[in-house]
């Protein structure tokens, strides 16, 4: 029978973000719990269950019988096996006991008694997204989550591409400059998508240019080192030309590579979401669209048959940004 | 109930090939049915069902009723449409009775009287290769077709991708070129992988620099524009350092590109099919190899565990060349 509730929770290097969740992505409450204040897994284990899960039920006098299930986004998680590996950013995801390989559907169904699944968070992004936002009614799209990082969740005929391993969708680690001066990533890898284009990248865009060039610019009041993405588009909306100028070259690499996207899975629309979402579609949008429609292979190209959209559209997620994490993890299990 | 035959046809520009296919992948036997002869659709059809696969079937005492159905691999075929849309390439392509739109199934259903399917002839490929050919047994891996131009199958989960709108795969059409000088592609865009590792690339990439340079080689035995791929792989098989060194160029281009795809879905493996193979597995994959690994992102790097085998292996087709087309095709009707 189907339940009325779901669990969604959402980890991340400073705390799990646990929310109960009814059919139509109503989040009734929320709670947090740290993840950083223990290195054993099952302490926090115990604490995610005992102060985060338990309370929040109690609280709302809903019986764990009425949940349909627990749906967990967190950093390093795979599908299948239900694992979170080798998660450099999670304190306790080193525990010895369990040899880097952390048992997480395993342990937390063996506490709670209900169905536990987990994915990384692009992808539950995707399926929040699927479920209560902007690709409603959509079976083939891409998320693309620009924050500190670049993340991808890439939906194909209503379901989540996985891959052969669990570990499909790393499109912030495509190249998207072959050059000896290319970018180091995070990941180890020269001139991928996520060094140019994540908010971290864009800001070390603008500040290599104040740094190297007398361009003139507003953001020039600040130290070179307390530039972020922040400033620049707070300077770019501002009508700053030099900080818009940085987010058309961002953009520009953002739609030259979503035309790769499109030539590999035909997707309906790519859905942007993410911290640099804030600096707006008036920003972001056109200088995206125009550098997609210029790489489009011929027949993507375009507007729709009698119809004023365009074949393949990019728009913006309409997650609520706070409880995104929260709504997308909770999509996992219905 | 199941039928113990599949009829399988590859349309090209020149002719249709029919291939009557048993379930192990035998062809039983082969027809042949000029595609450029006429440029009415109907009287191709007619002459597809009556002059190829009547007297096939005739030939081999079966009868319709043993058929599970007619499989077509086609360019420019539409899965969910069922049609062959804007074919240049096909006399009857453009037929004015069709407004460029041929309704291909449908017809070819009404006369024959079995289940038809249609797709274009790099998925086609990709389904022979999973139902007979070295990707028996995988759900995910990328079928590349190295001929005159670069074409690709993508199968996810055991299913061939088909996108939004059924033109999903268009990976010959990525750009791995993003410069003023990058060659132009036959689609129009710039920069596409086909433009640089089709055989047709392959043979430009040496003609250019045949002309541009004063490099030794046993290549200028040859007028410049006799240079084909063929003349460049044979050169290079007896040790002429020049050709190998424009396979080696190529081949890095494919292994870097192929980094990305592999980012993009995670397929355990990419198979290669297609004319350009014929130059062999000890000329083409080292390199590819070699820029692959380079170029991957962490997590698809190097080995499995315990297991001489990369992660992300690249192979050969298993398919005979002459027949791989029909097996292609019929492997659809199954």
């Amino acid at each position: 029978m189907e339940k009325p509730y779901a669990i969604g929770i959402d980890i991340g290097a400073q705390s799990a973000k646990i929310g109960v969740v009814n059919r139509k992505g109503d989040v009734l409450e929320r709670a947090k719990v740290s993840t950083k204040d223990t290195t054993e897994f099952d302490v926090f284990l115990e604490n995610l269950v005992e102060k985060g899960i338990k309370p929040l039920l109690t609280k709302n006098n809903i019986d764990i019988s009425q949940i349909q299930g627990v749906g967990v986004g967190a950093p390093n998680a795979s599908y299948k096996k239900g694992t979170i590996e080798q998660a450099a950013n999670l304190v306790w995801g080193k525990d010895p006991k369990y040899n880097g390989i952390i048992p997480f559907v395993e342990k937390l169904k063996e506490k709670v008694g209900v169905r536990c699944v987990l994915t990384n968070d692009a992808n539950a992004t995707a399926l929040g997204e699927m479920q209560y936002g902007a690709a409603r009614g959509m079976k083939d799209f891409i998320e693309i989550t620009l924050g500190s990082g670049v993340g991808s969740g890439i939906v194909i005929n209503g379901q989540l591409l996985y891959g052969h391993d669990s570990f499909a969708g790393e499109l912030g680690h495509t190249t998207v400059v072959r050059a000896e001066n290319a970018r180091v990533c995070g990941c180890g890898k020269k001139g991928c998508l996520e060094a140019y284009t994540s908010a971290v990248g864009l800001a070390r865009t603008a500040r290599e240019i104040l740094e190297n060039t007398d361009v003139k610019s507003s953001l020039r009041k600040y130290e070179i080192d307390e530039i972020t993405s922040k400033e620049v588009s707070e300077e770019a909306k501002k009508g700053d030309e030099f900080a818009k100028e940085v987010y058309n070259r961002t953009c520009k690499m953002l739609g030259e590579t979503f035309a790769d996207f499109v030539a590999f899975s035909a997707p309906e629309a790519i859905i942007l979401f993410g911290g640099m979402t804030g600096a707006g579609e008036e920003l972001l949008l056109p200088p995206i669209k125009e550098a997609l429609q210029e790489n489009l292979f011929k027949i993507w190209r375009g507007r729709k048959e009698n119809c004023d959209e365009d074949k393949i559209k990019v728009i913006f997620s309409s997650l609520p940004d706070n409880d995104a994490a929260i709504l997308g993890a909770s999509a996992l299990a219905w």
